[in-house]
C-alpha cells in the first residue's frame, strides 16, 4: 500500500542563501542558533552565511564532529540557554544537519533525545519541534529533507529518532555552497546520491512520484558526476549535482534495497558512506538483474550505458573508477574473514525489505566476495 | 529560482479508504463533518464511507453545489456548531474538496471567508487550519492535493484562499471510488489529468522534481485513458488514472500554460473545465513546438505517438475524439465573435506567465479562431 509524503519547502538555486533573512522571517525566529562545523567554517561557508543572514545575527556552535554526539547537544542547549536562541539554522554535511534536528527536538520535548528512540518505540511520540532551516554544503545524502536524526550517546550506544517532524520546515540548496568541495568527496557524495536514485527507482515498494524522481535523480548524477569531479567549478554541473542529491532525498520514501544493507555494517570501520556504496553498487545491480530488469535496461539506456542491467554494471564500475574511488573492498583494507558476520546483519537490515531480488546471508556472502 | 514544495500525506490504493478510523484517530478528530453531494451519496460512496469510518460517525452534509457557494459554507458551520464537529472529512469532486477547505478555515480563524482572497492580499495571513481529510472519487483535477479554495460569494463573486495550510492532512486515493464514474466524466476528468502533465512538463518554471512527476503523468494518462473510459471495470486503468490524477496535482506547483489560461474564461458559459482542455490541448502544443520541442518530442516518445509536436498534437485530437469529446469550440456553441474578450483574458491570465512561449492576447486569438 504506497504511502507518498512530501513534505518539504525548498529554496533551489545560485545565491539562495540570500533568501536566509526572509525565511528566518517567516518562521519567527528573532534568536537562531547555527549548528556547524570547523571544517565548514574554514572553507568560508560560516562567513558566507553570516553575511547572508543580515540583520539577524546567528549565535555560532562551530564544533559538531563527524556522527555528533550527546556531548555536542549538550553543548548546543548551554549555548541555546544562555543566549535566548528560538530556532535554528544547519549548515553543512549529514551531521551538522542531524545535530540541529536533536536540537529542535530536544528544545522543544521534556526529556533526553535518548527517551524518542525509534527502536524503543518511542519516536512516535514526536510532536511539532523548534523551527530549523536545513542548509547542506554537499551534494550526496540528501538529508537535509529527511526525516531521521542520529547521535552516538554517552554510552556509546547510537540513537536514532525518526518522525516527520524533524523533517526542516526550510531546506536552502544554494550550489555555490558546494564549488570548495574537495575532488574525492565530490565523488564519494555524488556516488550517493546517484545510488538513492538508482536503488529507490529499483526497490519493491509502489510510489510512482517517487520513482518518477528517482530515475530523474540517477539520470542527472550519471550524466554531470564525472565533470563535477574533473572540474569543481563547472556551474552547471554543481548545480545538476545538488539537485540530483536533493532528488535523491526526496526519494528514499520508496526505500532502498542490497547496497546500502550492506554499507551500514561495513561503514562501522569508519569509512566514507559514499566511497562504499561505490564500491558495492555494480555488484548489487548485477545481482537484481533478473528481479528489476525493465527498471535497470531503461537506467542504462538513460545513461547511455546499454540495454541490460549487465550494461549499466560494468558502466558504473567504469565511472566509480574515473572519480578516483576504489572498486574493490580489499583497497579499503577489508578481508574475507569478517564477511560471514556482516553479511547476517546486511539480510537483517530494514534497507534489505525493498531490494527487488529476495536477499537471505548467502548471497549477502556472495556479493561481498564478489566485491572483495 | 525553484522553489520546490511538498506537503501531502497521501494513502493510495484499493481499500485505502479502510485506512480512515487510522487516519481520523491521528489527526485527533472525535466528530468529524463528511461534506459530499447527493450525486456521490446516490452512488452509494457515502454509504461505503461511513461503513468505513467506524467506530466513527460522521455528521453529513450533502447538499454541496458544483461551484459551492457561501450559502453552503453558512449551511456546513451550523451542523458544526449544532454537532459539536472538530474535523472534517472531504469526499467527492472539486466542489466538496473546496468547500471542506473553506469549513476548516472559517472554523479555525476570525471573520468571514472573502476576507481571505488571494486578490485581496489576505491569503497570507491564513494560519494552521481545522485537520481535514480529502478523499476523491474521480481522477482529474488532483484539487486533493491542492492549496487552493475557491467559494462563490453572495454577491455572486467568486473569492478564492490560497494557502499552503489550506493543504489536507491526509489524502485517501481509492480507485476502487471512482470504478462507477461514467464514460463521459472519466474522459473529461482524465483528459484534465493528462493536461496538467503535459502544460506542467513544457512550463518555464524550473522544478526538476515537479516535471519528473509531470512526464509520468503524461505517459500515464495518456497509456490508459481509453482502457478506463472504454471499461469503467478495468481495474489497472482505475488504479492508473487516479495516480496519474494525483501526480497531475502534484506537479502543477511548475506552472501550466495556454490551455488552462484559455479555458478559465471560457469555462464560464458552464463547460465542463476538462471538455473545454480536450478542445484546446493540441493547439496549444502545436503553439509551442518551437519553444519546448525537446521536452513535446519526449512525450511524443513516451505516448509511442511520434518524434515531434505534430505528432502529439495530432495523437491528442485522436485520444479526445476517441474517448467522446468534443474536439472543437464550435461543438460546444462558441462563436468567432466572442473571443476577442476571451484572449485578452487568457493573456492577462497568470496561467499565461509560465507557457513556455510568450503569448499575447493576438495569439489566443488566433489559437481560439483554430479551435473554433
Amino acid at each position: 500500500m504506497p504511502l507518498i509524503q512530501y513534505l518539504s519547502r525548498i529554496r533551489f538555486d545560485w545565491g539562495a542563501i540570500d533568501f536566509l533573512p526572509e525565511e528566518i522571517r517567516r518562521l519567527g525566529i528573532h534568536s537562531p542558533l547555527l549548528v556547524s562545523d570547523s571544517g565548514i567554517a574554514a572553507a568560508g561557508l560560516v562567513e558566507r552565511l553570516i553575511d547572508a543572514a543580515k540583520p539577524y545575527r546567528p549565535v555560532l556552535y562551530l564544533d559538531t564532529v563527524e556522527n555528533p554526539t550527546e556531548a555536542c547537544l549538550r553543548e548546543c542547549l548551554q549555548i541555546w540557554a544562555g543566549r535566548g536562541c528560538d530556532g535554528i539554522i544547519a549548515l553543512g554535511g549529514g551531521s551538522c544537519l542531524d545535530l540541529a534536528k536533536a536540537v529542535a527536538l530536544v528544545t522543544s520535548h521534556d526529556g533526553e533525545f535518548a527517551s524518542y528512540d525509534i527502536q524503543m518505540g518511542n519516536s512516535s511520540a514526536i510532536g511539532r519541534v523548534t523551527p530549523h532551516i536545513a542548509i547542506p554544503t554537499a551534494a550526496g545524502t540528501g538529508a537535509e529533507i529527511g526525516r531521521a536524526c542520529v547521535l552516538k550517546l554517552s554510552t556509546g550506544r547510537k540513537s536514532a529518532a525518526v518522525n516527520l517532524n524533524l523533517v526542516a520546515d526550510t531546506v536552502i540548496c544554494d550550489p555555490q555552497l558546494t564549488m570548495t568541495l574537495p575532488p574525492r568527496l565530490t565523488a564519494a557524495t555524488g556516488i550517493d546520491a546517484l545510488s538513492h536514485g538508482l536503488e529507490a527507482a529499483i526497490s519493491s515498494s509502489p510510489n510512482p512520484p517517487a520513482k518518477a524522481i528517482a530515475l530523474d535523480c540517477v539520470r542527472r548524477a550519471g550524466t554531470w558526476l564525472l565533470a563535477a569531479y574533473e572540474n569543481g567549478s563547472d556551474k552547471q554541473a554543481r548545480w545538476e549535482m545538488m539537485m540530483a542529491a536533493l532528488m535523491g532525498g526526496m526519494c528514499l520514501q520508496k526505500g532502498l534495497g542490497a547496497a546500502h544493507a550492506m554499507a551500514t555494517p561495513l561503514e562501522e570501520k569508519g569509512h566514507h558512506h559514499g566511497t562504499l556504496i561505490g564500491v558495492l553498487l555494480p555488484h548489487a545491480v548485477r545481482f537484481n538483474a533478473a528481479s528489476a530488469s525493465a527498471e535497470l535496461g531503461e537506467i542504462a539506456r538513460l545513461l547511455s550505458a546499454g540495454k541490460e542491467a549487465e550494461d549499466l554494471a560494468r558502466w558504473l564500475s567504469t565511472l566509480v573508477e574515473a572519480v578516483g574511488l576504489p572498486t574493490r573492498l580489499a583497497e579499503l583494507g577489508f578481508e574475507s574473514g569478517e564477511f560471514p558476520r556482516i553479511a547476517s546483519r546486511s539480510a537483517e537490515s530494514h534497507l534489505n525489505l525493498t531490494n527487488p531480488r529476495s536477499a537471505g546471508p548467502g548471497d549477502y556472502l556472495e556479493l561481498l566476495t564478489a566485491a572483495l
